[in-house]
């Protein structure tokens, strides 16, 4: 349900090397990204020479029309991004790739997730004289870029990513070459696909490979990036300071169900999810289970598998609906809910069900959601959530970054539940999480980010610090208190 | 798979009388019944005085704008509609509720369906002297009514009801009454519903009282009009001769799932249809069962549960697509397709599938569906219809009206399966479609109309009659001459 | 000053026959007769089977786009029209050409002027069932042809417009010809023009001949009406009782100085106005003459070579500023009138002047002006009107249709005078204006309708009749009963 | 004629300090400079505290909605701007006010002219790591104000003005001041009023003074700088090394008739070289003169005038028409022509004229209107130019950079009389001028820039020098060698 809980990947990036169709199949690339930012989209593409783009607002069919495209005929190189923007940041300067004029060459610039030393690094080129156009922390490896002593494009990109800290990928384009870089913990995914007709991709899911009809040739890993030019493909470290962390996120909403992510596809990762909760947390006297469109129906299927329940459609997710109107009143505001989302009557009515759902963040959804299947009739709703509680704020590029936004970060399951006014309520463990996944590198959470869930940031905190620790509630602390498995002795992350 | 292979209702309609917020409710109500045509959307308001409207383009959220809702403050009886557009057709001036403002009074008018006889009355009333405005068949009841001699507006209603033909449903609104008006076959669906303020609603399905959280109230049968005014609500019967015939198609995939018509819940319905599919036409040695998303999911899953096979959610739909720009290259517009649908490799590679569709029209996206199954390397892919084959054409509100355009108007299963590349093709019967529909009616096919699938015309044929019979094929005329039982001597429908 | 008080012709004709660019040449045509209407514009063509049209809000350049000409490609016949609407009838069904598809034929049709027993008509054909679609009067016409029982389109049009009444020019396309028409006191102009490469246009004023490159070839006279076909050009009269009354208005501020009606050049009469007002009013002392932008410019000239005084450029009309923001404050609403209109100070200070207007309506901007040339630091201002007093409402294509609008209709000259703040304040005598236009017909006030001047009304008044004499003021009852040489015993007009 | 024969000033600035309705009164003072620049506009507002700003393409009324001045409520002080685009910088990152946010302050600037060093600066920031985010000269103070080691922001501002050349204007504005600053040449305007309630504005012209009902104040000389804040008005230098030259071509033919410009108005100084024009170079045996509108119609009268000859309005400017659709035939394209200027027949047939235009740049234009005139029948065309010949180009702010686009680098005026087929044609004298526009500082031409029309670039020439200098035909040559009197013995400005 990402869509309506307000947690959001920041951006989906594409880039194609040499294909004489490159703007257009980047923008397909990009509407198989479009769940990853409906605020803004644009593509920046190359003949080899100049670098020319265009940008818009909105879902990528209202950002750039067919005739923006057609003034990229004869340009084979492309890089294209969709946004998801933060309040106050919805202007047409903060939509990506941002492309940059200088007189010795041009650079076409895009950028997923969030940097968390972005704020001290930009004070810290301001006071040089740098100035920044816009709000994104993209500007702010560009600067880097043009600022470093070294001698080439390439060595002066890896300096500066050693610079930057957090969760992110970047797509980079010059006349030269096409660039993709991953962070240090590979917390946002980056892969590399290669078309039938012999060309290379870089996307930020699979999904983007296959609607191409290419195939998947391997993930950027944690730490590196890759080049790729008329001499063929490259992948180097910038760094050896590496330790695999991947979201556990893009598992839990992000990602689409037919990307694959370290070689785990999400909509089978999600079944087992709902295997494991059902497992973990079984409803004994349920009629059926229903999961909450679209992100929790196929940890709902695995539920309902794991439990021999039927598996039904009590929830409608009207697929039109990508916005609404301010309602003026609040009998019409309760209303609008159920034009996003409505429950089936004469599925739920009489009926005691399982509803499975992927996460709670705020909880007023979950609430919201089970009202609507009461008021449909329903006799008992047992909430089943196929992620452990959301405790901490993330900062690697989930807009969730507020401790008084989450309603785990104060409240127990059990004071949940009556919150939400469900019959029940359960929480996947992280370890099922961990191995519902099931990827197993010998790091930490075997190769998963699960700061949310644990509150061990592989990648640190830097300039959400101080902010963090001033913000931590009592239950939080309770947590971190108890939990010690996670962290070492000395506070780190537990190896 | 109503968004793809080209199969739509025309319309969806919405009435509510004397609620403060009329226009934000039409507003919602329209909505949830966009599904129903996505070309362009209306309004028109009444304040018991005069009559206004707003209109536009596209879908709801492009056609009516926050402001344009914002001129109806103070109006408090409205009407709404929202419409497919047949190509040719696409100008504002077709866009409904038409607004007509007389001498003596103003009306606003809105149908859903097809009127096969409004080629014949135009002429007719042209020669008399009539100005039509648009190629819409609207308007053709709005010069019935004001020349007929009948002393009211109600007693002209009924009486132009009378002269018209086809499945249709109609809303009109006047300064003293909203009526709600049904074809005498009931091939079109019209419901009334009742708001916990007590207001009274219309709409073309239930899913719209739902969403302003209403109770549903009664059907409008065959041959029925409702008036809502401020004494309250009365049903009354324009004609005597009617047989109910609800159109099949609206279970199969016109409706929401979460719809109800005619007590039988659209869901229910479809996973029953499953059932009864996976009894007639079982796959022994499958490995999962996936859907066509989004019309054939339920259908998909009660297929699983009866085979007690895994549903797996092998085709991904992106959500975001609605329109793709034409592509200039035949490999660009193959990977357009993919753009709108995806397959999961991880899910379907090597595995024997069972894909469940609603139907097959012209055969194009079945087979373009297995190709997509195939390349991500499925094993085997049998193709099962949830209901029968597709051999006539319909005149009653669909976008088919000619047989050039059904596959199966020419081709046997066994072709078809060849055409599609399926290792087996198999449909729903007749009556096995009938009865998990279970509406138990005494009359021709327990109150369907399935012309589309016996040639059987409820309604007659009219202005269409001698085109149809013209290009009937070879294979329609033997199923016509073989299949006796579906009509009694005279050749009329079977009683 | 048309564009500030109000005064407005109601529209703009052009139509063409035979030509490969029609549409484009119909689009320049428009533009050279977009002072008359800038509310809409369309243009509807024929290729000699089909018609079709485009019509859009606002200025031509904003109604029609490059594309839209781009879908008349292949159409060698076309009608346009720019329209400026009253107040409410903002809608874009308003927009003209109205094209109109009937079973037998298509028409295109569009208007200027005013039919001053349209609404009879209207009641009258709405009882016998015709339906409206606009509030325009130009759908009347076309109900009258249609119900016409005449064999032809020609004969039931000619019988149509002997219906009509008022100021009124039409043009109409068919698949078979081109047709315009005028009414029966030729109030409004309409021209025939040859291209140089032979084809044959009709336009409201010569300018849209002229910016083709074509040359006059006749005025449509009063009754009559022509057809351009591929059988050439032919004039018929539709009726014989015709009296020739030309609006004066089109001299005095409607036309563009560069047309010429009736064989008199617009400014030409325009500068003679001026002189022969400074013949009846001069103004001894005067520093300089100057004139309200843009239509009085010529009387101005006029004025100061008849009194050998310097013609300057005391104020200056921002020709960037077509519309202007509500302003929130009374005190930026003053300063709204400046950014229109400004008078220059190094001009005008110190400085007695002449002030040239073309004519007083309202009174309040000849009030505002004298204000903004005091400010600058005129010494003194003399007000002279190149018209006579507008003492009475028009009814035949005039946005000025009641007494109250009407300074003149309720004060004398000295009165106004004192209003408007001026040292003195002078108009043209009838007779000065009926010699400075110099149309020398035997017919009453030598061929010129001057109602607004007289009370006069050539065509009569209908639908307003009532409405006209139960409004009338005390100073036009005194006016009319002292000034009897405007009527004959009968009270009919003087011959 | 400015708006058809490509000369173009670059833009219009205007600034206000501290008035509740600043964004408005902003607006109304870009209205009134709206002939300065019609391809976007915007306006920077502050409240004090916070910067933010609102631009867009187009004309000021495309540009920016009531909605966008509404979000400047509650913000008083402001700054804006009007732009003229050159081809190939229209993209929407180049419309100002350009708003730079910093850690440490915002600031929003825009800027009138041309630098002329702007290229050299530009690689040399751009070596020490600056970004630039636009094709525009605007950016480079930025960069030099935020790169200055000076202790306050007054202080970076005047060393960065020391460092730039050419010849500009800029209006700046902080939370704390509105700054206003003139090249050392003075070549483009900039001027201080006061409004009737106290507060400050500046503007490129005093026309936006007077629409706000203010008072001219001063005119911001060479070298100077104006700071408006809370505590008043304050005027520095920020160099003594200055010389007047206020660039000719705005009273020729960039500002609007009512501006003042170093006390000479310009419609006056326009009057005044007609005047001189004939007494120059007469025409005996006219029959009248008419202007080429709208720049050249007070010099039209101003000839009249002096000759004693009616003044007449022989060619029509169509008001509406900004810009026309490409043509797609050569007939239709000349046809264009007709559609922006045409002759008056009536007027025009069978006399002889005088021409008046401001100037001759690649004398297309010149041809087109003679063709016109005798098209329409004129017996004789004497054309009569109120500006010395162009023979160089303008480096300083007008479109205008290169030779080979002035027709009289290579052509005398035989030659061109020739071209443009005329009976004969004559030229203002640069003395002539001088001495029309009236200033009498006793410096260089008595304190104008000529460059034009002498060879003479008062700013030098920087890095334009190489370009020019290649590319100077026979003809420039020979006149630089000739007219030695425009130059010292070092090849330096004459003093």
């Amino acid at each position: 349900m990402y869509d309506i809980h307000g947690l959001n990947e920041e951006c989906g990036l594409f880039g194609i090397w040499n294909h004489t169709e490159s703007a257009h199949l980047t923008y397909m690339g990009l509407q198989s990204l479009q769940h990853r930012g409906q605020e803004g989209a644009g593509i920046v593409c190359s003949n080899g020479q100049n670098l020319i783009g265009e940008r818009g607002l909105g879902l990528l069919t209202e950002a750039l029309s067919q005739q923006d495209l057609a003034t990229f005929q004869g340009y084979q190189h492309a890089i294209g991004h969709v946004r998801y923007a933060t309040s106050g940041n919805k202007g047409i300067e903060n939509i990506q790739p941002f492309l940059y004029h200088f007189y010795d060459m041009s650079v076409g610039v895009c950028h997923n997730g969030n940097l968390i030393n972005a704020q001290s690094l930009r004070k810290e080129l301001e006071q040089q004289g740098a100035i920044f156009h816009s709000s994104s922390d993209t500007e702010v490896i560009m600067h880097l870029i043009r600022r470093s002593k070294q001698p080439t494009f390439e060595s002066a990109l890896t300096e500066s990513l050693c610079t930057i800290k957090g969760g992110f990928t970047f797509a980079l384009l010059t006349k030269d070459a096409l660039y993709g870089a991953v962070d240090p913990n590979a917390i946002r995914p980056l892969v590399v696909g290669k078309l039938q007709t012999g060309e290379y991709v870089i996307a930020s899911e699979t999904c983007a490979i296959d609607v191409l009809g290419g195939e998947f040739v391997r993930d950027i890993h944690a730490g590196e990036y890759v080049v790729i030019n008329d001499d063929g493909i490259r992948v180097e470290s910038y760094t050896t300071e590496t330790t695999t962390a991947i979201s556990a996120m893009e598992y839990i909403y992000f990602a689409r169900p037919d990307s694959t992510i370290a070689g785990k596809n999400v909509h089978a990762v999600r079944k087992m999810s709902g295997k494991r909760l059902a497992e973990e947390s079984p409803v004994e006297d349920a009629d059926m289970v229903i999961g909450v469109p679209n992100s929790s129906l196929s940890a709902a299927t695995g539920y309902a598998e794991a439990m021999n329940l039927p598996y039904e459609m009590g929830l409608i997710k009207n697929q039109y609906v990508a916005r609404t109107f301010i309602q003026p009143t609040q009998e019409l505001r309760e209303q609008g809910v159920r034009v996003k989302l409505s429950a089936v009557k004469d599925i739920v009515h009489g009926k005691n069900i399982v509803m499975v759902d992927d996460s709670i963040v705020r909880g007023t959804t979950s609430k919201r959601i089970v009202r609507l299947l009461k008021d449909a009739g329903a006799k008992s709703v047992h909430v089943r959530i196929a992620s452990p509680e959301f405790m901490f704020p993330s900062f690697y590029g989930i807009d969730v970054s507020t401790t008084a936004e989450l309603i785990s970060a104060n409240k127990s399951p059990e004071e949940i539940k009556d919150y939400i006014e469900a019959e029940s309520l359960a929480y996947l463990s992280v370890d099922g999480l961990i191995e519902s996944i099931g990827i197993d590198e010998d790091v930490p959470y075997h190769g998963l980010c699960v700061e949310s869930f644990t509150g061990d940031y592989p990648a640190g905190l830097y300039d959400y610090e101080e902010r963090y620790f001033a913000s931590l509630s009592e239950r939080q602390k309770a947590f971190l208190a108890q939990n010690t498995q996670y962290f070492d002795k000395a506070g780190n992350q537990y190896v």
